[in-house]
C-alpha cells in the first residue's frame, strides 16, 4: 500500500507530475516524478506511454509474460475542462501483433486518475493470485480479487462499485482476459473498451482482475488559465458551429453505417462484398428508432455521442448495453452477415462482459463462417455448430467459445492470422489483418487510403490512426478511387492523431491542429509552434515503429495486407489494391517519413527527432 | 355548367364508370361513359391516361396549341383504403421533349376526384380568357380566373379555398405555367407537383389557372369488398413490417440524400461530381433537425414521408414549405454547389409557388453555371448575375428570371435541350437530358441500370420508371458496376410500375406484384393473373412508345445519354458508360421488349399486347 500520494515540484501546468509505479510480483508500489523533458517531447497519453514503454520494456519481452508493462497514461488535457478531456490512453506490447500496441478510451476512468494525482501508471509483473488496484487520492492498494476471478466485467464492476462507492470508475477484464485470448479487452465504465490488441490479456496474464479509481476534486494548475479559458471557449463555439455535431449528437458512430455500404466498403461476410443487402436493418436510424434510450456522454464532453440502448422484445429482450458503436456493427454485424440490430445488441453486450473486442471478434468468426462455407473447416471440427454466415445462435455460441477457448474457440482465440497459419488449406489469403491485427470496419477496395493507412498502422490494422474514408468519399481529395497524394495525406493524420491522442482528446472533435496547440500552450506553457506541435506527434510516431523493429524485426514486408485485397475485385466497388500502385504508394509514404525504402527510419531522422537514446533499436 | 354529374352503368368495380370531357374554346361540359374494354386492358391512372391521349390526340398536335389534350386520371384504386390510395396520374403531350408524358402525383386531389364521380377528366381546347375549372359531386362549371392571372400557386390556391371551402383541392399554376415555361408545373395540394414535362405550361397554353375539386363521401362499390378488405388489411401488415417504413416516415425521400453521395452518384455541380464534399449541410438528418416541423400524409397514406419545414432564423427565416424531397436537394442543391438546407428550402417554395420543376430548373441553372464558369455564357449574356456554383443570391435570382421569362431566363425556360442548342459552343456535350428531359438526382456513372433507365424512359431522363439504384447499391445485383441482367431488371420494372401507376399506387410501398393483383381483383372482380396484370403494364408502355413514335419518330437514336457520360470519369465512382456496354444493353433490351433493332416495337408484338387499333402509329 502507497499512502499519501508523493507530491512533487513539477514546472509545467496542467500535469500532476506523478508517476505510479507497480509492480505486482512483489507488491511494490512507487510514485516517482515524471520526467519533464520527456513531457516536452511526448506530451502525455500515447506520448509517453510509448516513450516509457520504450524505455523500460526489456527486449523482446513475451507479452503475456510478467516482463511486460502495462501503461494507463493520461495527457495534460485529460480531465481538464478541454472539451472531450475523457480520453486516455493504454501502451504495451501486444500479445496478439506482438509489437507494439496502444489504445484509446473514453469514459471517466482516465480523468479520475488525473485527479487522483497521476498522470501515468505503469504495471509490471505478476500477482501470484488474482487481485485488483485501488486507487485514491490517499492511497494506493493492491487488493485479493479470488472471488472475483471468473465473473464477467459487469458483475465486477458492479461489485467493485458496491464496495467502494458509484463515485469510482472501474476497468476490468472477463473470463476472456483471465484466458489471454488474444484480443481480450478492458471494459471500463461498463461501456467503454482498450478494444484492440489485447490489452485484458496483459492484465489476465498479471493476474489482474480490475482497477478501481476513485473520483475527486480537479485540482489542475494551468500555466495560464485566462488563455486556456479562452480556449477552450473558442474550441467548444467551434463544436457547436459544425454541421457535423448535431448528426452525430443524434446516431453517433453508427450513422456510418449505411453511408459506408452505400460507398461500397462496409465489410460483408467477411469481406467479400462491400455492399450489405439488409443495411435497413443495422443501420443508424433503425438503431436510433429500434432500441437506443438515451444518449450519454465521456467526462468533458459536449457532443454525447454514446448510445445506450436497451431491446425491448423479441429473443434478446432485456439486453442493456452502451453501444453499439459502428466498429461492432460492421464487423459483429454485415461481416457476419447478421441482419438485426437487436441480435447485435446482445452480441454487444455479451462481448463488453466477456471482456472481446468486437472488432477481432467479428472478423475471426466470419473468417471461420467462410472457412465453414467452403468446407475448409468441417462441421465436426465445430464442435456441432453450423457456422454459416447469418446464424445468428452459432454467432453467438461462437463468442461464447473463443471467451472460454472451448474446442475451436481456443483456435479462434488466438486471432486470426494465427488461426488461419494453423488451419491453413489457402484460409491464409482471406484472413483479414495486418500484423495480426483484424482489419476494421472499411474495406480498402472502397478507400485506397486506408489502404495505406492499415498497412503502416503503428499497430496492425487500425482505423484510428488515419480515417481517409470520410475525405475520399465526400469527394474532397478529388477521384476516389486514385492513389494520387494519399501517402502524403497518410503521413500527416497519422503524425497529427499521434499527438492529439497525447493530450488527450477525442478523435471527433472537428478542430484543427491549430485549436489542440492553443489548449495545449496555455494549459502547459509549452509555448510551441504548430510545427513543433506536429513534430511531437511524427517523434511518437517513428518511436513506435522502432519500438516494433526492435521487438520483432518489423519492416516493410509487414506493411502490406493479406492477399485477398489485391487479388479479388470486391464488387460493391469493382475494385482491388494495385499491387504496383500499392507499392509506389508505399515508396512514397517511406520517403516522406524519412525511412529507407525497407521501411526502416534513418539515423538522421531519428537525430532530427530527438530520438537518440532509441538508436540502438534500428 | 354541367349539372347532376351523370350516372351510367358500369359492371367494374372500384370505377366511377365516367369520363369528365371538357372544352375550353367552347365551354362544353361533357359526361360519358369509360369504357370497360378499355379499363380491362390499361386499368386506369396512367394507363387509361395513355389509351385516352394516344385515341383522341390529333397526330403531331402543338403540345401548346388547343388541339392538345391534358388528361387527369385515377385509378381504380384511386381514393379507397388501399394504402397510397391518394395516388393519380396526369397524361398530355410534352410541350419539353414534344413526346409522351404522364406525371404522376400524390395529395388529395385524385381522391376527391374520383370520389366527386369522375375516373378521368379530359381538357381540350382553349379558354378566350383565364378561367379555372370548379368540380363537386353535383355539377361542374368553367369559372373566370382573370382575377387569378398573375398570381402564383399558393395565393391562387388561398383565395380559391377561402371562395370554396377548405374541403376542397386545389391545383394551379402560376407565373411559369403562365409564360409557358417548358418545365412548369402544377401545384396541387400546396406540396405536391405533377412535376416533370411541362403541364403547367399545357395549362397556361390553355388559359387554365386552376381546377378545384370538393371532397365527398366515397362511394366505392368494390366487386368483393370482404376480399379487398383482407388484401388491404395484409398490404398495410406487410408495409408496417417492412424495415425501410420507419426510415421513410421519419425522413421522407431525402434519406437517400447522403447515402446517394456516399455512393458517388448525387449530381454535384452540373454532374462533374458524383459526391458532395458539403453534404452533412444538407442531408435528411440536418434538414429534420433543422427545418422540419410535422410529417404529413397524402390521402389513405399509412406512411406519413411528407415533411413540412419551416425555417426558423436566418435569412430565410419565415420560409414554409412541404419538402424539400430528394430530387429538390440533389438538383437545386448539390447540383448547383449549394450547401445549406434552409437555402434549398427557400427555393423550393419559390419553385412550388412561380409553378416550376425543382429538378429540371435545377438542372437548366447547374448547365448555366458550368457555362458561365466556363467563360461560354458572359456576365452581360446573365443580366450581369454572377452566376457561379455556390452563389445563393444569383441562384434564386436566375429561378425568378426563369419564371418569368426574364433575359436569360427566357432561353433557360425552354429546358437545357434547346437553351444548349442554342447557346452551342460544346455546352450541348454537357447538357444534361434525354429526349430533351433533364437528367434527375442519380448520374448513371454510379447506376448502370439507371443508365438504361434514363435512356429508354418513356418520358425521358426519369428516375421513376424503373430506379435501380437502392438495388445496385445495396448489392443486389451482384457486382455493382456490371452492365449484366440491367435490361432484364429495367424491361421488368419498367412494366410493373406502369401497371403500379394505373391502380394507381405510390412507389414507395414495399409491396409485390403479388399484393397489387390482389387488392385490383377484389376490388374490380378483374380475376386477372399476375401475368395478366404485368402484360397490362408491357401494354401501356409500348403504347407509350409507338405515341412518340407518331409525334416525334423515337427512335434507337433517342435512347441515348448526352455526351458527358460516356466521356467523361466520374470523379467519385472512377467509372464512364462504356459505349460499347452500353450498346449492347440497349441491343438486349429492345430483344426482350420484341422492338426491332431500331427501337421500333414489331407488328407482333403490338399485336400480342391488343394494341391493334394503334398499328398505324408505326
Amino acid at each position: 500500500m502507497l499512502n499519501n500520494s508523493i507530491k512533487v515540484i513539477f514546472m509545467l501546468g496542467a500535469y500532476n507530475g506523478v508517476i505510479l509505479d507497480i509492480d505486482l510480483t512483489n507488491e511494490r508500489i512507487e510514485g516517482k516524478k515524471l520526467d519533464e523533458s520527456a513531457a516536452k517531447l511526448f506530451v502525455g497519453g500515447k506520448g509517453l506511454g510509448t516513450y516509457y514503454l520504450a524505455k523500460e520494456l526489456r527486449p523482446k519481452a513475451d507479452p503475456l509474460g510478467p516482463d511486460n508493462i502495462f501503461i494507463l497514461a493520461t495527457g495534460p488535457l485529460t480531465g481538464t475542462s478541454a472539451p472531450s478531456s475523457g480520453r486516455w490512453t493504454v501502451v504495451t506490447k501486444s500479445p496478439l501483433t506482438e509489437i507494439y500496441l496502444d489504445s484509446q478510451v473514453g469514459g471517466f476512468f482516465g480523468a479520475y486518475l488525473k485527479h487522483a494525482g497521476y498522470d501515468l501508471v505503469l504495471i509490471k509483473g505478476k500477482a501470484n493470485s488474482p487481485v485488483y488496484i485501488y486507487i485514491d487520492k490517499e492511497h494506493v492498494e493492491i487488493v485479493d480479487a479470488s472471488d472475483l476471478w471468473g465473473k464477467g466485467c459487469f458483475e465486477t464492476e458492479r461489485i467493485l462499485k458496491e464496495k467502494h462507492g458509484k463515485d469510482t470508475s472501474v476497468g476490468s477484464i472477463g473470463p476472456a482476459g483471465e484466458r489471454m485470448v488474444k484480443f481480450a479487452t478492458i471494459t471500463f465504465d461498463r461501456g467503454r473498451q482498450t478494444g484492440r490488441g489485447g490489452t485484458g490479456a496483459v492484465w489476465g496474464s498479471k493476474n489482474l482482475k480490475a482497477i478501481v479509481v476513485k473520483s475527486a476534486k480537479a485540482e489542475i494548475e494551468y500555466a495560464y488559465p485566462e488563455k486556456f479559458r479562452e480556449a477552450v471557449k473558442k474550441a467548444v463555439k467551434k463544436i457547436n458551429l459544425h454541421p457535423f455535431i448535431p448528426i452525430r449528437k443524434l446516431y453517433g458512430t453508427p450513422i456510418w453505417v449505411d453511408r459506408v455500404s452505400s460507398a461500397g466498403l462496409l465489410p460483408t461476410r467477411n469481406f467479400q462484398n462491400g455492399s450489405f443487402e439488409n443495411v435497413d436493418k443495422i443501420c443508424a436510424t433503425t438503431m436510433r428508432l429500434e432500441i437506443v434510450e438515451r444518449d450519454m456522454a465521456c467526462f468533458g464532453c459536449p457532443v454525447p455521442c454514446w448510445k445506450y440502448s436497451k431491446v425491448k422484445d423479441g429473443k434478446y429482450a432485456g439486453t442493456e448495453v452502451i453501444g453499439p458503436e459502428y466498429e461492432t456493427i460492421a464487423l459483429m454485424g454485415s461481416n457476419c452477415g447478421i441482419s438485426s440490430i437487436e441480435a447485435i445488441a446482445y452480441a454487444n453486450a455479451l462481448a463488453d462482459d466477456l471482456g472481446l473486442d468486437t472488432i477481432s471478434t467479428g472478423v475471426v468468426i466470419a473468417w471461420a463462417m467462410e472457412c465453414y462455407e467452403k468446407g475448409i473447416i468441417r462441421k465436426e471440427d465445430m464442435g456441432n455448430i453450423e457456422l454459416t454466415f447469418g446464424n445468428e445462435e452459432a454467432w453467438i455460441e461462437m463468442i461464447k467459445k473463443i471467451a472460454y477457448r472451448e474446442e475451436i474457440g481456443d483456435i479462434l482465440a488466438e486471432g486470426v492470422w494465427r488461426a488461419s497459419k494453423k488451419i491453413g488449406k489457402g484460409s491464409e489469403n482471406f484472413a483479414p489483418h495486418v500484423k495480426g491485427m483484424e482489419i476494421p470496419g472499411y474495406d480498402p477496395r472502397g478507400s485506397f487510403g486506408m489502404a495505406l493507412a492499415y498497412a503502416t498502422s503503428d499497430r496492425g490494422a487500425c482505423h484510428q490512426r488515419a480515417w481517409t474514408v470520410k475525405m475520399e468519399t465526400y469527394g474532397m481529395l478529388g477521384a476516389r478511387f486514385s492513389y494520387e497524394n494519399r501517402a502524403k495525406i497518410v503521413k500527416e493524420i497519422q503524425d497529427e492523431r499521434a499527438v492529439c491522442f497525447s493530450l488527450v482528446l477525442c478523435d471527433f472533435m472537428p478542430l484543427d491542429p491549430l485549436d489542440f496547440v492553443e489548449m495545449l500552450n496555455a494549459a502547459t506553457g509549452f509555448n510551441c509552434t504548430i510545427d513543433e506541435y506536429l513534430k511531437v506527434g511524427e517523434r511518437i510516431w517513428n518511436l513506435a515503429r522502432i519500438f516494433s523493429i526492435r521487438e520483432k524485426g518489423i519492416s516493410r514486408k509487414d506493411d502490406y495486407l493479406p492477399p485477398r485485397f489485391y487479388e479479388e475485385i470486391l464488387p460493391s466497388t469493382g475494385y482491388h489494391i494495385d499491387k504496383n500502385e500499392f507499392n509506389r504508394m508505399l515508396d512514397e509514404y517511406y520517403k516522406l517519413r524519412g525511412w529507407d525504402e525497407n521501411g526502416i527510419p534513418t539515423k538522421e531522422k531519428l537525430k532530427e527527432l530527438q530520438l537518440d537514446e532509441f538508436m540502438s533499436f534500428i
